[in-house]
């Protein structure tokens, strides 16, 4: 019986974690409890008698990150997983940390917009329209650029000094599919060495560096 | 002066034309105007008089598409731009047509998820979650199969014989941005040369495929 | 105790069941646990590390369903509650067989506007408008037509030989109201009469097909 | 030529008062202008210097209307026709009045829930499930009741008093499909027939109370 | 055991009863369980085989409430925690009582518009926009208004007898902050005193009235 | 003849001007057309022909703002009216710069949550929900925190040295409704001495300060 109750007791424990959000705000706050197990489309809040202003604060983007990545640049994010109390706001921010010449590589938010104010540095930004047009500009310190939902976009370090921007995406959890990771980490070689007209040879030598995921 | 007032008519026929859409309907029907020049999001709505069946009526995925193309695949859409009837109803189809062996190369559609219907043949088809997870699968004639929204997918035919599906999106217009066109075809060879971590002689030779858009 | 336990392990498992899906998407996907009792809006998310192709995956549509129904029609569907990968997506198939004259009698979907193919047969498909206005079309084999959300629609199988549409929805749930099983299944004698302008005996005449739901 | 300009500026004017509304809220008013005749999703906005508090008042629900027609009820509306100011607000009121045993026969409002209180009398009111379950009640005086969006539902005064009830919708434009009504205006004799089961006399006859729409 | 068991089943009922509802609606009803503890983005749904009339019907706006408050006059809701039916139907109810010369005070609904219909009496109603326009109005018994989502609005009683209206909402829970309560009885004295540039004296003066919540 | 042509031109021109955006994205981008004199829910789109990298941008953030203001604070903002480009994305920015001791005083976003980080400086921030809690932290250089939709707030420079934040919202136009200027700029006399139970000449005095808005 005890065994029994045990394993009823585990059962019954992740179910009281369990987590969900919504897309309208249905209540002042919901503060995301991030350690429940259930999953459900968001995350559930928190018991409104405990929450804290600590729920709704971070200070993971007060630092430049380290930027000795392959591609020059880190993305720190301040999303709800980071920060419970944007859960249901539909709002969330990263910083990102460009070495010299870094860049943050070609890639999409498939849940959100972007708009970007930068920190410190020059960069060279821009996206690309369904219909193949590039919208690329130079930006300094202090400029402000956007990058509209679901479209192809990157930013690169154009100087030879470290480079900063905060952005901000209209998603508590906006996502990023990073373009040649998630093709060359995840397709097979047939698909890709069509896709890029590359031999076969060539393409898994790109792939070295993108180790399949499970 | 009847230069200028017929100068003047056009102008105001091509805002007579305007059209717009909008996210949620707030009538019956609002039939796409196609014609108007006033941009806006969306399309403007057929003044609801003049309302016919055909404008809920499309017959352009009745056949099979030429499939000689560089990837051995046809998209043919029917969205609010073919069928007016469409617009604020957050729906649309495709026919998509495969040479054997063709593949419909990695896209994302930027405001839409998909479901498609296997018409005839057999295909590998599958999705990227920006975990970096392969979600794929080999489907015949008859089977169904989804892609989420703003994801990376693709869908191949695996057999030496035509293969054709019926795709459906939850959005009137959902966009189609081809990964490799997109990428080669507008982005910088820098960017391409450190994204990809390829030599600028072998990005120059990918692009040569893809003329850059104006 | 036993069965203090045992009921216990039955409410447990009721939640442990629960489902839930939302709106908008916050996550590339949240898979429907269909098992979960516990009742939300729409469905709770399976654990995403469970996460398998035959989730986003339905062969149910492949083939022609047996119309010898009252109304020679049947409607087969592919939506969450077959195809739990649709949760939260927003998105769903039905395929629906008609025998030859088969009808898909006068209903709403109160949650989804609709589009169709035609797979096999002649059609005449329509809706009606709230100012009471029919819009309605003969269709043929590959032809689209569209009907939107809350209105009357029907098709009927104008021909001797079977026919098949293949319908999608923007509701991974889009619900059916079938009218008159509606109406004379569940509605009072005197409402159906003062509507209907019919003579009870007319009404408990017509009732006699319709079971009264509990 | 002056006919020629006259002609145009009666165009451009009714361009000029165009008309467009939307699901969310992009400022704090936007006044419906109803006088323009471009055709958009919901309608343009008043210029807002020209707002006054007469945009967001109507007093024409205060009588009781004549209730002396076919089936005793009678609806008014205080939708974005009637009130602008409810433009883009997702939010509109009607009166209903039932002449004594009058009856709102079964409908369903494309795009709206629907609250009711009762103002004064008894009324008999229900809605039936897509699963054909009848949910119905008595009311009195000062109650309230709640009829789900997409839904059949009535009204049915059962005393022989008037009575009348006030209604809230979601939409500022519910929009209302007559079930009886749509059916026999708009949908065709053999159609009818199959759907109630009905001999063609029998579905002629019904039709007669119904002059088809154009 | 017994009281493992015993607290065993406090844990299960606690999840039982957890409750959450959604911004659009996925399926007829979602009637909200209220005694669930867990907390989610509104409320978890009964389970629809216990669905009954009572759940979408409310009785608590027959009467007149008692109006020797502070200001003169008193809210009673009709929202989802009074009417569980009302979950994911974004609609609510209430009614407002005044005394003679009763105030309504300046307040904000976050999340929902409101139109009101005057039950009785005669009143002073309006909002101001975020330009700082007062748009305002003297209403009669029958008259209909309206107030924009987020804006301040108030109504007071103009007539030495008492009145009342209904209101309703494009929201199941739309909230309600009001101001002076809110800035009196939670913000810091110097916060205070810098905004209304008062005196602190005068600050900790009209703060007597509201005690500061924990 | 002549002047009225020219009057019809700038007529047409103001319409072909008009300016419209929705909630939903409907295309990729839909760049404001800010000259547009058509008033509609948001802004019309821009001939997409015309689009250009400016349209995205905006420069107007990167310097401090003077401060010398009553209050002690400048809200510079980044939205669709200073950058096209945020037409339809949802997404906005703002800067706010303080003075020694300076105060942004207690305001709501109608439409909008917001997240800010720290560019400068020490300040205290807050918010009060709905049930009056106040949920207030002080915040260094680099902190991010969040206030949720709806709901009044404040941030106070606790430094004797400037201060400045960046601040992103879920809306391309959130609106500021500032609670002191609105209330005392708008409100009648006796409306504000019941409210804030202040003697008439009080109310006078504060008034002074807001010339009240025509």
């Amino acid at each position: 019986m005890a065994s029994f109750a045990t394993h009823l007791v585990v059962v019954v424990v992740t179910i009281l974690f369990a987590a969900m959000a919504s897309a309208e705000m249905l209540q002042d706050v919901c503060v995301a409890d991030l350690s429940n197990a259930v999953k459900v489309n968001g995350y559930t809040c928190k018991d409104s008698t405990q929450i804290t202003p600590e729920d709704f604060y971070f200070k993971g983007l007060a630092n430049i990150a380290a930027t000795n990545t392959s591609t020059g640049s880190v993305v720190t994010g301040a999303n709800v997983e980071k920060l419970p109390g944007l859960n249901t706001l539909g709002l969330s921010m990263s910083r990102i940390d460009y070495a010299p010449n870094g860049l943050n590589p070609p890639h999409v938010h498939p849940r959100a917009s972007e708009i970007i104010f930068v920190l410190e540095g020059q960069l060279y930004v821009g996206f690309v329209t369904t219909a193949g047009k590039l919208i690329a500009k130079n930006l300094n310190k202090g400029d402000v650029f956007t990058f509209p939902k679901g479209l192809i976009h990157f930013q690169k370090n154009i100087a030879n000094s470290p480079a900063s921007v905060l952005a901000a995406f209209d998603s508590q959890l906006p996502g990023t599919q990073s373009l040649v990771a998630s093709l060359f980490g995840a397709l097979p070689d047939d698909i890709l060495a069509k896709s890029f007209q590359l031999k076969h040879k060539q393409v898994k030598k790109i792939k070295l560096r993108y180790a399949p995921k499970k």
